[in-house]
């Protein structure tokens, strides 16, 4: 199935905008866990095994950040790879985190790693990946042409620093980030699905509003991927300005808020769930709210 | 000891300018020995460990690129850890091709997995990693501040459509990768050993000489990593331009000419010996005659 189209339906079917981001930070595990649970990998896949039974009737998506396994190195993949299997087989998607950027053959074996192809399976399977255009185009393309499969290619960072290049105002007209954005359309053009949206979206950050309304006009076919939402500070305003008149074409990640809520050490997974529910209605509440 | 100055000691030491990109393209590994091998990441591991074999007396560093490991996924991680500890062993340094990149804290997480930390030693543990500056100095100070440690930071790679986003020309002056060169001198600034180079290096495509000079300029104090030698077309002006006057400064990474050479299937992995001997010397004869 259209990767866009999917998505969308799994959005009106579970009434959620909500991707729920897996972001294991080892410091964050509580001490107890670490005791009881064996080596480092062993603790970080019961948890987020946990996280997922508590949430996957409220994430549109789940979004694992690939850093914080490579961090555990083979036996880190290795859960991430048992942990896609299993969202695999369910029919969730996953849009796998890992900004991944190069040379042209060099991005097909990225891509191959996420998609598969006639060489090899895929080996870390997901409906989606993010991606990094400082390269180019021809970095990009590899990840394309699939109709059930997706990218985010990150157009406006979340974190302070984005502004030093993404920021930088061009001769012609606009600033990179914008040129960034245009290329997103020119790859969307041919993959848009039913309701009006391509399998290219774009990463924007939640942090400021106008950059969430600037990029929403610039790019109106593309699904946004929200970070920044929760623990980073993304705000309300911004993320009312990322939906259409039907509350569609984003998607709102939040990792740290949920894999790691305030009130954890007291309720445990339950605090997982409340969360994720209490962030899946927000939003709902803003859009509705528009 | 500092990285860069370990760097060029080795240099000096191996009289070689010449990185070995480790870089197991599956299609080009013989079907031979892709029957005789067993599992796929088994075959590649014995098949880089010859090459290994054959180079390491040429080789100033090597520079495994992580797309190809992690198309194998998790076993293909497990080659790449054990590749990795074999030549921290033998004190031979190594570039980790990753072209990672991200917010602060995530970061983190990917420079913990490559130079460790106090919370997690190194999982695939080198001496240098390249990263993309996409995000800004938040997403690169992760990686700075150890003294043995370096990194490559792409500032105009050596792909066709690298011209899309690295040329934009800028309002004020200059196109995009001269602002990350100009990031690159102020990471690097700190950090400048005794032969005049710093820990902060940059990735610097072969393909076009008038880059290749152009950035030597605008970053006298940076190391460049070279890629597109061989079998990318580097040309000989672009290496010389590379090189102070003491034949220091840059590192030339050659991955297919010396990893698949032609006359492989006749010679099998002496062939992989000549190559490397050959570009070592064309190289350092390049050097000499500037």
């Amino acid at each position: 199935m259209h990767f866009a189209d999917h998505i969308l339906e799994r959005c009106q079917h579970l009434s959620s905008r909500l991707v729920v981001g897996l972001d294991p930070h080892w410091d964050r595990i509580p001490d107890a866990m670490k005791r009881a649970g064996g080596e480092p990998a062993t603790v970080v896949r019961d948890y987020l095994n946990a996280v997922i039974d508590q949430t996957r009737d409220i994430a549109v998506a789940f979004k694992p950040q690939m850093a914080f396994f490579e961090q555990f190195g083979p036996p880190g993949f290795r859960v991430l790879a048992d942990i896609l299997a299993g969202l695999d087989d369910a029919g969730i998607p996953v849009i796998l985190d890992g900004k991944r950027n190069d040379i042209g053959s060099t991005a097909a074996a990225y891509a191959r790693a996420v998609f598969g192809d006639d060489l090899l399976p895929a080996a870390f399977p997901a409906s989606a990946a993010t991606v990094n255009a400082y390269l180019g185009s021809d970095g990009i393309r590899p990840f394309m042409g699939r109709l059930d499969k997706g990218i985010f290619v990150l157009v406006k960072t979340s974190n302070p620093s984005s502004a030093e290049f993404q920021d930088l105002p061009l001769q012609e007209t606009g600033r990179l980030a914008d040129q960034v954005a245009a290329a997103v359309n020119r790859w969307n053009a041919d993959s848009v699905g039913r309701y009006g949206f391509g399998n290219v979206g774009a990463v924007v950050g939640a942090t400021y509003p106008e950059h969430v309304q600037h990029f929403r006009a610039a790019m109106p076919k593309a699904l946004l991927l929200l970070p920044g939402y929760g623990a980073q500070g993304g705000s309300a305003a911004a993320l009312q300005a990322a939906f259409d008149d039907n509350g569609l074409g984003a998607l709102v990640n939040s990792s740290r808020g949920i894999c790691f809520p305030a009130n954890f050490a007291r309720d445990s997974f339950a605090a997982v769930r409340r969360a994720a529910l209490d962030a899946r209605d927000e939003i709902n509440h803003l859009i509705k709210s528009t």
